[in-house]
């Protein structure tokens, strides 16, 4: 049961990789194995749409050799994936966008007879930012995601407009817990475990997840050195 | 095992009830009891934003004494839902979106300790046009029930914009049977039963549903009869 | 210059009309006349799709005699229109979307050689909510009215997250006044007169529209009165 | 009076660059002069989020040295802006996606006691795909350009589903022309000179406009041998 973590921002401890990494916790918790990658420690060619081309050409594995190539690859070996994105004008950052359409090539294997190569993947999505756009962005991920062959568990979408101090906000926090703790039980479902897919209140999980991911990304456990700035930001 | 269809069109046998039924047909041959409503057969009073008022007030059932109670009731029974609507505007009709208002009724008993009522349901959706906005109204719907806790399985979206001849278009026709299957199945998967969660492409299916479906709407076999307008519609 | 806002919230003292208001007060220091309705007082029967009749058939006027025919009618002859909207599972409310729906039958002039008739009116949209969804509801708004040949002036959206609050935000106050102003500006600059259309920031025309609309909707000075049930929200 | 057409397609004679072109060649006709970028002639890294930092430090011109920085450069002097894009995933392509958010630097202005440098600019989207997403697509693009400042003419957002064979289908070269028409006039508008805005239906014009471009893109005048391939896709 693997769980992978995709983080579509260029900040390694902001709010978006605080709930993606209290959601793969989670989902380890539910015995997930988990990986994490940052969309920014490597190239992601933008698509050529080779789908237009006479062939029918567009297949996984995708002409490029870049670190998409091998992040498609991760994707591909996945059962359960996480993507996490910073709030860019209303939608994900443009990383995260060049990535989804490098995927069109495990998708696009319906057109060589085979299933699409995200069927019976479990997603989930989580979304950070400062002002809005929040489940403009999610619900266009799971869209997606969904119109590519993927299962979304109930409430697939987490999100936290607290930016770096989204990890103190306990709604959005137990939020992405549940992101993590329900794409890992899906994915047992899957897999013939009996699991339950309702939403998890448990205060205790949460400070306990809290602790590990504050240790882990070095964070003071003083929400106010992290959220001193949030007054500047419009979005 | 119950699945429920809401039809959002005023239209009796156009499209969006074409597909619509084939879904419901395709869903009984996973052995789902069915039924269906017309959003247009009663009065769905506009919500009027108790979950403001200081109590909190806003509960199932719904203070409103009209069809939309009698809708919300069969809601709640279900397992499965399927909400078929034409697409208005790149959006969902204005009866089905009055109806997802008064479902807020629903998911709000968790502000009284409860689980949201969507919690368990497993959701799909149709969605038929002529021009564009099909994901976008398809995407819309399975965001706002994923959020009020409902589980969507791969393949959620089926969509056309053959508008009445959309029973007459294979590919559309073979989607919307797989939104009736993979509802129905999710169900049956939740239920502790051994599934595939993979699309279904298989002909001969095909032709028995479309078969069933002209049968019940009265509609000719020849499908230039209800193409035949097609050419005026811009939306 | 007549400038004409629909309030599509139930509550007419809500931060919905607040802003609605506060915009009017902006569009007629302009030099607009200015007049509003409620879309809850009256009944708007939902669109029965004649677009997809033989014959041509959905032309102004509707063939509904009810509200929404009124409403229609004063749309029609208006230069400017600002629609305000709770958010509503990350939409307009179900009346609103009816609204529109029945606006099909201004647009859709074009199929019998005239102009749509909602070419060259201007468009601004007012969105209020306590969590997220606003910029999807503004931009489903804009885009719509936009494809129905209404010209949208920069800034068109405002939004508050601060509900019944939100007209003690002064940034978002601020937005919504420049919604107003812009708005007319942008319907004179159509009849020929010079103005700018930059984003206004005025504190003293801010507090002076505060002042207005808190006695048109017989609200105290006192903030507080009104946020004390914002944590309820989770919407 | 200039006009910049930005094409965030790989292929440089697509329905993309097809229509593109057809609006800025209306563009000129209304006295404007173009120019026009392709996303794909250079490297647009990604935003790294500095709005974020303590600063605040996300200003114009951007701190990267890349073809991005050159482009938003072009956007700073134009007047008015067409961005044409591929439908990838019912949005615009990762290329387009990186512009915008490197775009924040222009709009971040307003944090430095400017105007946003895109106020007062006038914004048209084309979009053209082979299935769904058209709406959703170019409506995202005018909601995020007019919450930069941007104008919106009427009937801004132009697409087709043709694809390859997008410039010979008379409507959507008909509506592509509107863009560029409707764009230009509208920053003659605000630079006081008497107009109409309303949609021009103009044969002539039309045809006159598809010879340039595909005497331009050394297409056949042949639409078949471009639309044969348009049964493969999908999306």
């Amino acid at each position: 049961m693997k769980v992978l973590g995709i983080l579509g921002s260029p900040h390694k401890n902001g709010g978006t990789a605080q709930l993606l990494f209290s959601a793969l916790r989670a989902a380890e918790k539910e015995g997930a194995e988990t990986e994490w990658y940052s969309l920014y420690d490597g190239e992601i060619k933008p698509c050529i749409g080779c789908i237009q081309n006479e062939g029918p050409e567009c297949r996984f594995p995708c002409i490029f050799e870049d670190y998409g190539k091998f992040l498609l690859q991760k994707i591909y070996e996945a059962d359960g994936l996480i993507f996490a994105t910073p709030i860019y004008w209303f939608a994900p950052s443009g990383v995260m966008k060049n990535l989804i359409d490098r995927m069109t090539c495990l998708e696009n294997m319906v057109s060589f007879g085979e299933p699409s190569y995200l069927e019976g993947k479990v997603f989930g999505a989580i979304v950070v930012g400062a002002d809005t756009g929040a489940l403009m962005t999610g619900g266009y991920l799971i869209a997606t995601l969904n119109s590519m062959g993927a299962i979304i568990p109930p409430w697939a979408i987490a999100y936290s407009y607290k930016s770096k101090a989204s990890l103190w906000d306990d709604k959005d926090l137990m939020n992405a817990i549940n992101v993590g703790l329900l794409v890992a039980r899906t994915v047992a479902l899957l897999k013939g475990k009996k699991v339950s897919l309702f939403y998890v209140d448990d205060k205790a999980l949460l400070e306990e997840i809290r602790k590990e991911v504050l240790t882990e990304l070095k964070l003071s456990e003083e929400p106010l050195r992290h959220v001193r700035k949030v007054g500047y930001l419009r979005y």
